[in-house]
């Protein structure tokens, strides 16, 4: 079996997550150092991912289970045909921005609702053009690291989890995880 | 001196560039040619981009001095830094994108102004999110082609200048090109 694994925030942090392991994310981090130590399992995380962390965690985080490390990226290439698919993804997502701005432009915006249509527009925006995509330095970091240190990535990021597969990295959802730490001898 | 380029599509249809040419696209390339014959020279283009040629040239493209070939896109790769300044990139474009979004969702939009105002937010959307970026698979070809036969790219679009010299590619301005043309024995 697997020993070691790369982690994402979102594990800790996202209430569909961390249920498997915890009543919160401080619980939820705690019970994982706990079976992590006595299965002998380590977790590598970014530097930046660690730091996404610490915004949501308030005790200590042991550093001999949760062990940061930055991918070598002075030193490491990807496929380029994981860049033409990228670059294909993107003018997708640019134009279906288009068509939100344009929707959005048509509607009647009174002093009274803007507030709630701006709000409204921000959001399927964000859907449109963000949602599904890696589109963060912590994102390509985690990718970057599994794929360098050849660990399986733990995330429900579904951005992540459809761009680390073109790479061919292991990806584990949460639910796995907690089969895999509990079946782990 | 350097006997081969790359050549990009923009440096035949492009007023700014093929008037140092000749008169109209057909005049440029048939000039191009004419000196590329007399002093050795051959031009590589990707087929991507050699089918955006043919849409503007009316005459056949002699294939000793065009000559296709596409980059080894299976066996290539880049720096994973070159993705993460193409992340960081997209994703400021992307939120400039949603500026003027904004901007267009506040204008007061009425059948006689319709469209004129999206046919603003089309031209603003798009120089905020595709100006001076790489978009296409066409633009990637010409970038990794350069890089695969070391060889100078010629054009004038500023994004894949841009993103060439990321990679060490030699860029070669159309005016550039008449002078090392000329002054080639």
């Amino acid at each position: 079996m697997q020993e070691n694994f790369i982690i994402d925030t979102n594990i800790f942090i996202n209430p569909d997550s961390y249920i498997y392991f915890g009543n919160d994310p401080d619980d939820a981090l705690k019970n994982i150092i706990n079976i992590a130590k006595e299965k002998k399992i380590i977790f590598f995380i970014p530097p930046s991912v660690y730091e996404e962390l610490k915004e949501f965690i308030k005790d200590d985080i042991d550093p001999n289970i949760i062990k940061r490390k930055s991918p070598s990226s002075y030193e490491s290439s990807i496929p380029a045909l994981f860049f033409y698919d990228f670059i294909d993804e993107m003018r997708q997502r640019i134009n279906k921005g288009l068509r939100v701005a344009e929707k959005f432009a048509r509607k009647n915006l009174t002093k009274e609702n803007e507030q709630e249509i701006i709000k409204t527009l921000r959001e399927e925006y964000r859907v449109a053009t963000r949602e599904n995509i890696i589109d963060s330095k912590e994102d390509f970091d985690l990718i970057l690291l599994s794929k360098e240190l050849n660990l399986p990535l733990v995330t429900l990021d579904n951005g992540l989890i459809k761009w680390a597969l073109k790479l061919g990295i292991q990806v584990i959802t949460p639910k796995d995880l907690k089969q895999l730490l509990e079946n782990k001898i």
